[in-house]
């Protein structure tokens, strides 16, 4: 136990299986541990200590930089298998047997794999901003996340002003916010991802989208309680997605967020938080009223 | 201010427009009352008191039978703007200047439409088991509610059972919970709703159920912050119609529950109870945020 934030934490190295992982461990330890699985191109600076702090009050998080992705070596596999693979061997690498796994974005694939390859290793999953394989309008980058992406911006941060937040002036100025805070970390920051992520990381986000005859079914198998967030407004992973992860999941909550683009989580981070540990606290779900 | 509870709490009267509306007041008075509108062929006594009582902790909370219900005198009308208006006559006749509105399945269309009819008298909207006006299988009773409502059984309250709680085994147990709970209170209960009631409630919600060309627009007009809620299997008005909900409502969140029918809430009610109390708190909310 450190006194250790977000903002502060310092990054730490383990080495598996010829990967040197990069990753933050901060919050109040002893229970099981929350793991953040981050999304495209980003890096561990990426995540909103508003969240991530707020979190760290009754549980102890862990950020961490996936195989290839800035600060960690490796190569980005192309597969979402790959990454979860990888993920579980840090996992594992840390001698942890129990993890709530949170994913946002590609992070929320990686996070449902990583259920899938080591059921046991999962409590609880959280899955933001997200969606099944082969769901609506994932096969390729949504026509909005395309023009999102390749626009130019006056500052390069900006880019998340439009990537997380709708148009509207609330969500604008909620965005401002979250650039301040993401900012705030001054010392020992990631680098900023290689130009060999991008590209594996689109192979591999396309190649989960293909609709294939029966793609949900997978869902049937993660039985861990799961809580699938999302904006109204995402315009990179549609929110019919979230819906359609709710439905095929056995034990799964649904909470879509009025106003919010992909970063719903950064638009309402008391909000979330909040639900977040609801949750994780297990009260009034049906897997705990079952044990008790 | 009295101790009443939901067991406990008067039933009291009031005249307006020619009706006797019988209704009951409890909790923490002060602030915006919650009025509860309830589901087809429901009294007050249909509540669950695990609710009612867990919301009034923190609020004032009023139960009524619309006109035509049980111990409120009148005819039930054959219309959902119908019923509205009497409802607004009722909360008028009460000195009411702002209220929150919660409504359940046929009361959640109530609830829409005391929204449209007074929008000033609304301050926030929650809206638990209900669809849009036209929304999906609603203009008829869905296959599964007309087999649940054609059956008999071992004892009338039974007939919740399959209503509000799917198949499975806890979701069974705890609507064997609600059942308990909800004939805690032995005196003063509402006599049962009479024969005309529910052949007119099924012609006002038929028509409501009735698509027509952008049937969901109305929605756009109704800006109230609004909590959509429902059971990820409900069978009664199935979980896509709350999902449309949110999507057209400007300024909407969804909560889905898991494994849960039309009584979601009182599947989960602490969780719901939690859920409901910080919408109402407007933590995080963009309403809040714009105003502060």
């Amino acid at each position: 136990m450190t006194a250790d934030i977000h903002q502060t934490a310092p990054t730490q190295f383990v080495e598996a299986n010829g990967i040197r992982f990069a990753y933050r461990r901060f919050g109040k330890s002893g229970g099981v541990p929350l793991v953040f699985n981050q999304h495209f191109t980003g890096t561990m600076d990426h995540w909103d200590p508003a969240v991530t702090d707020g979190l760290a009050k009754q549980r102890e998080v862990i950020l961490f930089n996936n195989a290839g992705v800035s600060s960690s070596s490796g190569e980005v596999p192309t597969s979402i298998d790959g990454m979860a693979a990888n993920a579980v061997t840090f996992l594992k690498a840390l001698g942890l047997s129990a993890v709530d796994a949170l994913g946002f974005s590609i992070g929320g694939f990686v996070a449902q794999e990583i259920a899938g390859q080591a059921p046991n290793l999962v409590r609880k999953l959280i899955l933001v901003g997200t969606g099944p394989r082969g769901g609506e309008g994932m096969a390729t980058l949504t026509p909005e996340a395309q023009q999102i992406f390749r626009a130019t911006y006056d500052e390069p941060d900006h880019l998340w002003l439009a990537v997380h937040f709708t148009k509207s002036e609330a969500s604008q100025a909620a965005g401002r916010e979250f650039l301040k805070r993401f900012r705030l970390r001054e010392e020992n920051r990631d680098p900023e991802v290689n130009k060999e992520v991008a590209p594996a990381q689109l192979e591999a986000l396309s190649k989960w989208g293909i609709r294939f005859n029966r793609s949900y079914d997978y869902l049937k198998t993660i039985h861990q309680p799961a809580l699938v967030v999302n904006g109204s407004r995402d315009v990179i992973v549609y929110p019919i997605n979230s819906f359609i992860l709710q439905q095929h999941l056995p034990n799964a909550q649904l909470i879509l967020y009025p106003d919010a683009n992909h970063g719903s989580q950064y638009q309402y981070p008391e909000l979330f938080v909040r639900h977040v540990s609801t949750f994780l606290c297990g009260e009034g779900l049906t897997v705990e009223r079952r044990s008790a």
